[in-house]
């Protein structure tokens, strides 16, 4: 059962946790800060890949564990990976996963780095041993989220191309694959947008998209500057079953944006950044990171979503 | 009567409102925050032109009621103007409006887009009706403030021309007109000061300049930038009754800058944007924008005010 | 008669002049180079206002006289203005002038100083004693071209509003005048070209605009920006007569862009930055800046660049 | 029989052809400047896929025949391509072509437009229909460059993922596929040297990779920034034969810099952007884009140049 | 007696007081913010040299005297210098200073101006007197800060040059006197550090190095950038007790980074900044700067610093 | 004999060798390009230390002898430096060169590598063995110039400190020694000037001042910025005999500004760059860099330059 609070406020298409955030600072030696992270149902209780950033600073993958969703134990080592070689390492840096059962494993993918940031992939069945695929797609790239099934026969990657740095631009594109490894066919899916300012810097895909049968519910962040500063909030977009590549409805209004003291204030005060998704028949728990430095969980039911989506343009 | 509270520390020469803010994130549907608006007198109560942003974080003008000055109803709408050919539109976007009763109409000037940003002017005799009048100036241009009355004949209003974006310079100037659609007599009014850090990046009008017997009362914000981002104080100046392009006396000191959380925390941390003032006798209220996000109201003596001014060079 | 040759390569629309540039380097003591300049035939010769960017590399403007159009001669001196209370002065620079027969004047528009770079106005009737006029806008502006009549009883001026510095933006403007002091209803004319790259930075008019029976003919840059530095080169559109508001046709391709050693080396490599031409029937001869160095001549046919307007989209 | 011109200075390892540069401005109708361009022997004479920017400063792809590699002619329509649904058309851009016999096609990779510059791919087998495959990468990636044969039974391409714009940085990658339509695998090659100015702000591939006993032979461009712009030369390296993601040798010094005025001026200065050469033998003719404008030819020894790559670190 | 109060986390290698800030707002007339301060036992309590941002927010140096070093009275003037030629002035501006007990006399190192921000020097025997001395280096220059005694005969300086503005790089360097007048044998301390995110922007020293028998303790702060703006850590380094160039052991993660509400919400949020130490035995409490906005002190055991600094690598 | 050519056209103050540039590309092997260098008269012919850029395009210093000061051979290996232990290195980047004759030795100032620019010293009877000093600066510096002799029993050196990269600002500094290895007394000595185009961006130190009996002259170098880059200047000022840190006149205007070809197209276009200058009675020969590519020479009579310091204010 996912975590799960009633709504008080009717007009409220997504309400937070009474609770949030669901981590704390220096929750564990060396775990300074816990945000931007997965989870997924596991035996009866759930599992997720975490994004911590150290004691230095640089961020890592942990693997957490809880009986609730809410309540987590972490891994204190970050995550080693074996690659096909047989050799096992640690990324320099590892951040904001994403994490999908596709096939027979559970995939992996994340942000590190190939002389520049882009997108790695990995996988296990066990979360014990974690096998490491090549990078996915050439620097300079982040956000990268596959589709949780095939599509015609053909997996499929979202992702958001920029540049190196604070990068201050940013569109979805959308890619093939035969193999989770050779990547081609990419296209366009949708764009910053000029009217809407709560994302007419940069998007970026967030959870894994969401089956229904309206199509894939794709919840994705979307950035703006101000003289202080970016602020990400976050709205949704319906995409094509078939073709996932055709964007059906896009939100123009934001669906969350940063307003309780956890999210504008921190690490980077203003952000709520979306990376996974639990549902159960109509609902959906969101868990997102909040100001660099929280985990934030949100809930929302799916049917007002995608009318919030289908209405909202 | 305007709204007032007693003065608590008698050291300060401005104090806030004990009830700040006085408006709230999402306060009616649609109205994700609440700032840098311009209130009058009207009808034994108040009315107020209101920036309103969006959920989509847009922002536009919506006209609210009080009858207190502290607790306001808005209109869920934004305002929509007939041009002179009998065209009804509702801007792209529209911000930090003033508001000015000047011959028989209240003339309301806000930034718009003009393929750029822009001085838009429009006005209304009974805040049902509005008209829209050619915008003032040519981009890029912000915080155009009109004076309350004619002088010597000629109407009179400040602006900061400067470029696009989150500008990084700007002055005052003054420009006259004959007709408030054609502009011109530029004059460079005042600057950024290199020795007045809170000053020293941009400057820019804020509430409709209040005449005394002293001078014309402007009370202006200042910028500063840090290195996270600007931080928004506000000064006062006194310009010459009858040649308003003579600046006769200039705070060095800020009067208020950012301190309470309202302020310091928020969609813009670190501002405070004064846009309008109610005067009483001696009494003012200043109703400035807090942090992108808040309306917050501050109390001062006008003739306290003046000597603020006059002593603090 | 106006300066022409005749044409070499009928496959040009407009050829250069064979002895170009028509100036040198210090041509005259404290005249270090002269470009971007206005001339108009003036008592059986010509006469100009000149760029002259002097020994310590500020421009001012400076009167030229010619018997040819081609060789000319200098005053020294750059122009003294008299303002309306009588004072007398030199700008602290001033550049790229338009010189127009209005009414019982000639005016001139130029880019000078407010705090900010904006246009400046002048006028005189004999070309010994020049009155100026308050600058037409605020800051920061560039490139006010006049209209040569009034237009349904207004006064017309095209600017290209921007920013300071080497504005990397800039579309053209058109502004209305009753006394070509106070300017309104102003309007963006036309704007960069994303799919023109030669234009696809900023835009600027150029000469006054030539009176056709298909519409106001104008001549205006463009600008490009290549990884080692801006490219100006120019092209045509033509505005409707009742209306000049309207454009009615654009050039896609440019019409002249640097290629000869005088206009891809000097000061500023790869300019050519047309301020005047001379009309007589329907020949054409259009004076540009090249590198910002010298002054090149080109010569075209008024019909062939009606229908380079017409056809070229 | 490949263009070729005997040595005359004995110190020189590459020496440019005496007649250079082979093409000239606007030498075809909307042929503006032709450079960075790829060349072939074919049906005993020398075809070629040109860079051509247009009278609207856009870049296409054209083709060019000539029977002695120097003396050109130009097809005046650019390049058409059918894709793989049957739908001709051409690109918004094209640039930077590279062209490579692979099995029984030539393929021809350049730069062009996916919401952001890319690798383009196309095919022909005849130079009269034109195929056009999907992208090879998302953006923002520029000179594509393919292996001329499969290596291990995988293809293999060059190239330089960066930012939009005039990027201030990039390093070579390689990238694998089975299918010349999906591509992993990526690695990095080789970056940037700080202690090599001439390559130490970017690099990227120039011609297809040479084969040769001691490597593949690759010519490369390096870019470094001064405070006047830009400057492109060129050097080489020498990569492992059966494992092309390793290399062996790379020189220090540039190959070649601009000094010849068809080099230094131009629509870019003080560019020389090598995009193929004809191998005969121990000879090798390399065509170079020069200043954006023109296109030049030099001449080695590919045993010089082995050898310079391999001595000179 | 210095300020102290026990551990209450055993995991805490450094614990805040519980009563932070040790400053507020307005503290007194004139004295905005008070921070980034410098403190020493004197005459049985504690004296310090402030920075206070005065109420124009210029910031400059006021004395400040305490019995408990907790409680802090100060002065409303900020100290006048008298320099060789008798002259007494206040700088324009004078911020983060450093205070020693160097030979006879408390030294006070500065930023402060020299057409550019550079190291003020200046020292006083009483606290009443203030002797200016000339400016230690060229700007641009900041946290420059002595050794407490000489070393084989040499006075010891470090500092951190950069550029002016908020300066997105700097090293630490390390400088030798006879005079503390002329310095030379400038040599590089140590840099920035891409492995350790924390401080991968800038680096600089913080208190006057503590003299322990493992070496100099140089507590130093570090910053990075994050796409809402610079965070400041703090972190430590042992450098050679003979040799003070030669950085013997440097932790990898910081000790402090900011955490409470008042290093997080500020003038400039995100800030902490060590400036002083006193140390008793084993026992130190540092005086850090927080948020640009309040004095911060945080308590721990000097063996466990060094034992920090050496394991931490 | 210092190198001389009359005068040819009385209006010039300064006149170009007819010969310019004396120094031409790849020189000799490795000496790609040869230019801002430093020359004096040795042994009845002349000795200079010359900057040559190397093919990898890396700067050093190198030896080059004279009979006639304008046909230089030169050592093909960069000068090596013995340092004060006896190691000898060759730094790793080593350019813009002046040299003195002060006491005993040559002196050689220059710009070096210390973890950023900054200026190096070494000095040498009788340039064959070169002696090391340590790096008179902090980085970020460049253009240390010496006087060349003890004033008032202090060493003087100018210098121009700023940041790293193609800085963007600078002005001139004056900074004395008892021992040219420790430096204090650090002064502003004069700045860029807004009024005064050539030199509105940063200014530096050209050749070793020259005593006259009206002050030291010095001859300086401005830069100014347009949007296709730096264009570099030469100007002049005198500063007081007995304290050198006093301005007594200074040019308004440019002595010489690039025009020739060799000074407008090169690596760097548009740069005169002095180094040095030979003084023989009444007469000057100055060596500049020109275009970064080569040496140009200029002449003029110390007297008339004297003149134009004094009267061109």
């Amino acid at each position: 059962m996912i975590p799960w609070e009633e709504r008080k406020d009717k007009n409220e298409i997504i309400w937070r946790y009474s609770k949030n955030p669901i981590t704390k600072r220096n929750q564990f030696k060396n775990g300074a800060r816990i945000f931007n992270s997965a989870v997924l149902p596991y035996n009866n209780g759930f599992i997720g890949v975490f994004r911590v950033d150290h004691n230095n600073t640089v961020p890592n993958l942990h693997i957490g564990r809880s009986e609730d969703g809410i309540n987590w134990e972490f891994n204190e080592n970050a995550i080693e990976w074996i690659d096909k070689d047989g050799n096992i390492s640690v990324p320099i840096y590892a951040y904001d996963p994403r994490l999908v059962k596709l096939d027979d494993y559970y995939y992996i993918t994340f942000c590190t780095d190939l002389h520049g940031p882009t997108i790695g992939v990995g996988r296990t069945k066990d979360f014990i041993k974690f096998e490491r695929l090549p990078d996915a797609f050439l620097p300079f790239n982040r956000n990268g989220v596959l589709f949780p099934r095939k599509i015609n026969g053909k997996y499929y990657m979202l992702s958001r191309p920029s540049d190196n740095g604070h990068t201050p631009f940013g569109d979805i594109f959308i890619s093939e694959s035969n193999d989770l490894i050779h990547w081609g066919n990419h296209k366009w899916l949708m764009g910053r947008k000029n009217d809407s300012w709560w994302e007419n810097l940069k998007i970026g895909a967030g959870p894994i998209p969401i089956e229904t049968n309206k199509g894939w519910l794709l919840i994705y962040h979307g950035v703006t500057n101000t003289c202080n500063g970016y602020v990400y909030s976050f709205g949704t977009a319906l995409l094509d079953l078939e073709d996932p590549s055709k964007v059906l409805y896009r939100s123009n209004n934001y669906l969350m944006t940063p307003e309780e003291s956890y999210e504008t204030i921190g690490f980077v005060p203003n952000v709520v950044f979306p990376c996974s998704a639990l549902v159960e028949n109509d609902k959906i728990a969101i868990y997102y990171g909040a100001a660099d430095t929280y985990i934030g969980v949100a809930f929302a039911y799916l049917n007002e979503l995608i009318e919030f989506t289908k209405n909202d343009n």
